[in-house]
């Protein structure tokens, strides 16, 4: 086990490494030539177009103003001075109730950890339970003197212990319900002030049936037509748009590659570059770059408007999905809730999402295929997650010095050099996780989008659900169990699978060192580096040597990103698991997560402000997920409490421990039936004051043009990436061309108010 | 345990026993004083009015007809005859539902059954395992030889359970799922070709909230004429009417002494009936009967009179909901299914249900009241669940003689007796069951009624449900692991908790003999009672003597009952159970289930068309509840005999039956998408065409008076029980009185179109 010594050491590691982080981007974001990695929000909301200029002595690229360096830490106060509602104005709402999730962890746990030093530490602190242990082979900490461990079985103290679980759950439900209620509230306060939005008219139907006689569109019509006779306005056909998409993925690659070709033209005038046609650019005959890249977007591009033309005029790539708008926000809330055909399985409608959150590549995804996909993928993740623990489990044993030095003992000398031993156990397992854990996001984000969700909302909270299960399965119980079995392996054979609970109960205090660790690794580095944004830097500054010509190539390279809701979520998930287990069994953890709690409140706030773009708004939709999973940790912790109580003898206050479960249980219900509505459906009241307030300050609305196009396909709304794809097609040629080719375009027979089907009204 | 002999005299016993019922029945029925008890269908639909006379021989009382004596059991083809379509006509689509569940047992045990005897039973016959035991204390009869239990551990014929499990779990599914989709086409038939009724157009509000401003009644109206203003047409404001159902009830009572007094009076002319004032009539004052009675008759009516008045003029008495009727069966649709206020504790709506399903003493309650309710009942569900198994332990101990033998070796030479041996051991532990089952109904009755529910059906499905619960915990799990308590207490209190499910799996073989008795006792000769009706027979010949004086009071003497969804659907899933977890270890069980069922379906066919009067039509609305729980039973037949194989030694076979519940479950989830939605939406496709085809046959239809009162509390509902209320005032005056009366309480102020709500349109 480590001792108090090796978590120091990890511990000033760790902060040493937060802090040059920290430092780094206290000197990297003053620099005027970083403005564009570190403040790109304020470029893409239009507020500001070049770098500060930073007084007299300042140059274009580097920052010489020393009194900046003096002030280098004044970010932090700055990101807090913002208030919420401008925070909401500025940002969006999903950012302000994703920053709420860690105000509430350090308004869980700031109380906790005040009342569980003051109360149990002492009560865990006078005992000699573990020295007991001094003579047989389980080792022990002067940390472990703090938690439960320490004291002996069987003894009257675990009623402290009872009392705090208690103290423990009510504050964190109370807590809970409170954040629920108000940020249903802000939900419903955001949704009543938002202006005229085509997603608030719209219902995404999916699974239309076929019909031998009619095409998709004419039945879309007849269907809401006769079914909605007063409500229905129009429809937006969906179109088969993979391959449309392949190509506009494959001209951008080309692009980029020309792009960089001709800057090295430009900049070594004499020759012009050479390019291998071979394996990899390394062999193979030798072409002209410029004019080999310049024909091939050319004729992908013509590819391109081929597709489109095709897609516009044919019917057979139209898929059996549509977005019906109605006249009010009254007609599309009753259709979005109401079952519309005596088949369940056909005519599904739901509300349709923003257009810039839509993933247009599952729109067509018919019912059965749905159903099978949702199979495959759950298999899938069990593999994932179950085999993803054998790696897990070969590293975590090797983080336990002991155990390697017993399996290995010609490896004693060199571990046993105390620094080498302190790296070993502080940043070993921690990393190794982090890094088998980088790219698990992703996979269960395309496993997500197999699944076929229609919005990125969807997908991203699908993808955070899954990443959770993961961690709690492999790094809180993978961590648990595992990791222990070096210890207990002996033990643990001999026991029927169904004692599990209590063996992970037992083994819990043993790995609080371990988690310290984790949080100090994944948890305070993991912040400091997102605020250095060390990966946009550097990508940042490539593409701008080597592909950014005019402004607008510049506004390409400016990669804002987003919160990502589906790895950050998930991991601040990790810390209330934590937290919640070991309050009441080793509260000397607390102050590390309350830690972690406060920096990155302070980050994320920061990056919100001045980073972060986000890519859609759902209006705090992702909140209930928050709260389950709080909720479903606080149940763990007492479940495993129990565990652990079980097996050190208090028999008699155990029993008093089952309530707490049922107690959460009824909590969870109660939030679910009270807030959960404000967050899934939309009341025909609020609608009906929206629709009133309109129809009186417009009457003469014409909100059949507000819809044309709304929910196109990205690469089918005419004028907004026109000007791009016209620039592409003839990349040497001035811009005047450039309107000509479009004014060209524009005589085609086709007008755009016919793009989506040849049948649209 | 019971040895195939003990068995043998039970079914004889039981055989005997529903052969003498038969044969009652058979004789009883054609004697046509019972007419009404046998037929009371026939004569609530008007069809007879007078009973069939029997030839010439014929007498009024009794059938002298002895030609008919010989055709006993020909009601039993006579039952079978009538073609389903016409059933539901006849009998409702609820009750042909109901008889389907029969045939769903059929059409599921049959083909098993055949395949288990065939494949499975030479495969346990030709063992030894059970010879072993020989000389071990542990008893075992002929009957085990049949099962699981005589084929040795670790057998690889352990792998024909493992197909026949599959086999099973495929065919239960395959039938499961067929049925359900019949019956989802029926309701939607049905609910399709019905008639125009109030409940297509009414939807339940409850939680009105509080104005300080306007009255309920106001509220409503102006909530739904903003919120609705295409399709609100009118509402029914609802009466906290409890003291008039208790007035009503009362009168009623005192109605029927009276009637006793005066028939009483009417044969002994002579002297005028005196009853006394004190504890039970049997001490204290000596007055007149008939006036006594008479005048407490009407004051009670006065009483009544008062209250309907106060009712009616008051608005105190409101309670806040209401039933909303709309223009159309869209409006209500569309009302029922979507969220109305953005407080999703106010403004609930749900569909009304028909007018006499309504339970209208429950409308009243508030949401809080609802939830601490629900609560209440859950605690107390709780408790009943749990501390009924104390008596049922110790009578199941009894049923085990070795077991008495053992502990009371004084009643061995009584015991020993082979005759009582057999009674006792056939009869006692099915007959005790049964006694304490049968109280429990109404107390889960009672428990759904306090719980809130507002319609009958869904008081019904509520109490079925816990019954079931009760049913599978105490029935046949306190069977099982109870009552092999005397044989292997010792085992049972060394193992953990979490073993219960490998226990039951053993003791399962152990039982078959115990649940055949069961099935015999309860099924057999139960189904024979109900077709002989003692009880109503017996309260009708009761009434006929006392009460009755005119046609009119023999028709309310006439009780027709119901099916009694509440009692008989947990019956037969109980059968459904035990069939599927003794299909694959002891299929001797299987045959005793097929003719329950069969005889069952006979039965109920014939009450069916004879005699039940169904309260209300849900349409069928319970089979999700009956398929859930079918499924139920199936996935723990899968865990038991995985429980029972994995202490069989065969553990190559037994994780190949963890894929079945996992199968059983999506299966599951499958038919919930798929067909559930028949049973609790109503497409807006569908009202859509109902109310199309309405309005082109009955274009001036005046839905609002169709309304009028359709909701009232069945005490307000004009004209219909006016003529029994002042037949009731002047028992002794002449019927041109009642009319004359009724004139004159239709001058009173108020006219009956503002019953319901002084504000009402």
């Amino acid at each position: 086990m480590a001792s108090i010594n090796d978590i120091g050491v990890a511990a000033a590691i760790n902060i040493v490494t937060a802090i040059a982080f920290l430092l780094a981007f206290a000197i990297l974001r003053i620099q005027p030539v970083n403005d564009r990695v570190y403040f790109p929000k304020w470029y893409l909301k239009g507020l500001r177009t070049s770098s500060i200029q930073t007084g007299g002595f300042g140059s274009k690229f580097i920052n010489l103003d020393f009194r900046s360096y003096v002030r280098f830490l004044n970010w932090m106060p700055e990101a807090l001075k913002m208030p919420e509602p401008e925070l909401v104005h500025h940002a969006g709402l999903d950012s302000v109730v994703y920053l709420r999730i860690y105000l509430l962890g350090l308004k869980i746990f700031f109380p906790i950890a005040c009342v569980a030093f003051t109360a149990m530490v002492p009560v865990n602190w006078t005992n000699k339970g573990l020295d007991r242990l001094k003579h047989t082979n389980i080792s022990y900490s002067d940390i472990d003197k703090l938690s439960l461990s320490n004291i002996p079985n069987g003894s009257g103290r675990f009623w402290v212990h009872l009392c705090m679980a208690y103290a423990i759950t009510f504050w964190t439900c109370f807590m809970l319900k409170r954040e629920y209620k108000n940020i249903a509230l802000m939900r419903l306060q955001f949704l009543a002030n938002d202006e005229r939005r085509p997603n608030q008219f719209t219902v995404l139907v999916r699974n239309i049936p076929t019909d031998p006689h009619e095409s998709v569109c004419e039945l879309v019509e007849h269907f809401f037509k006769v079914n909605h006779p007063d409500h229905y306005l129009t429809y937006q056909a969906v179109h088969d748009s993979t391959k449309l998409s392949e190509l506009v993925q494959k001209r951008k690659q080309m692009q980029n590659l020309l792009d960089y070709n001709i800057n090295k033209h430009m900049r070594t005038q004499s020759k012009r570059p050479i390019i291998k046609m071979g394996f990899l650019g390394c062999c193979g005959e030798e072409v002209d770059g410029i004019k080999y890249y310049t024909s091939m977007v050319e004729s992908l591009t013509r590819e391109i408007s081929e597709e489109k033309q095709r897609l516009r005029t044919g019917t057979k790539s139209i898929v059996p999905a549509a977005f019906v708008s109605f006249k009010s926000r009254w007609g599309a809330a009753v259709c979005a809730q109401t079952e519309q055909s005596r088949d369940p399985t056909e005519w599904l409608t739901e509300w349709a999402a923003e257009p810039r959150d839509i993933y247009y590549d599952n729109l067509a995804l018919p019912y059965v295929d749905l159903k099978i996909r949702r199979i495959i993928v759950a298999i899938a993740y069990f593999f994932l997650t179950f085999f993803f623990m054998i790696p897990i489990a070969f590293v975590q044993s090797l983080a336990n010095i002991e155990g390697i030095e017993k399996a290995f003992p010609f490896l004693k000398p060199l571990i046993e050099v105390k620094f080498l031993k302190s790296i070993i156990q502080g940043f070993l397992p921690g990393i190794a996780l982090k890094i088998f854990l980088m790219f698990l996001p992703r996979i269960l984000m395309e496993m997500s989008k197999f699944e076929g969700f229609v919005s990125t909302s969807s997908l991203e909270r699908r993808a955070a659900s899954r990443f959770y299960m993961f961690q709690f399965i492999n790094v809180f119980l993978g961590s648990i169990v595992t990791g222990t079995a070096f210890q207990q392996l002996n033990r643990f054979l001999n026991q029927s699978a169904n004692d599990i609970p209590k063996t992970i109960g037992v083994s819990i205090p043993m790995k609080a060192t371990f988690f310290i660790t984790y949080i100090m690794v994944d948890g305070w580095a993991g912040v400091a580096g997102e605020i250095l944004r060390l990966k946009p830097l550097i990508i940042y500054h490539l593409k701008n040597s080597f592909l950014v010509r005019t402004e607008n190539d510049r506004d390409e390279a400016t990669d804002a990103g987003t919160i990502g809701f589906n790895t950050s979520e998930p991991q601040i998930q990790l810390y209330f698991l934590l937290g919640l287990v070991y309050a009441a069994v080793s509260p000397i953890l607390l102050p590390f997560i309350i830690l972690f709690f406060a920096l990155a409140y302070v980050v994320y706030r920061h990056q919100v402000i001045n980073v972060y773009n986000q890519k859609y708004e759902s209006a705090g939709k992702f909140w209930p997920d928050v709260h389950r999973r709080v909720v479903t940790a606080l149940i763990v912790s007492q479940l495993l409490l129990m565990g652990l109580l079980s097996t050190k003898g208090a028999h008699k206050s155990t029993p008093f421990l089952l309530v707490l479960p049922v107690l959460t249980i009824g909590f969870h219900m109660h939030c679910k039936c009270r807030y959960l509505p404000a967050f899934v459906t939309y009341s025909l009241q609020a609608t009906m004051i929206k629709d009133t307030l309109e129809r009186t300050r417009e009457p003469n609305l014409n909100l059949k043009a507000f819809f044309r196009n709304a929910y196109a396909h990205p690469e089918f709304r005419v004028g907004e990436d026109l000007e791009l794809e016209m620039a592409v097609e003839k990349p040497d040629k001035t811009p005047e061309l450039v309107s000509t080719k479009r004014g060209s375009w524009r005589n085609t027979p086709l007008p755009s108010s016919k793009h989506s089907c040849p049948y649209s009204p």
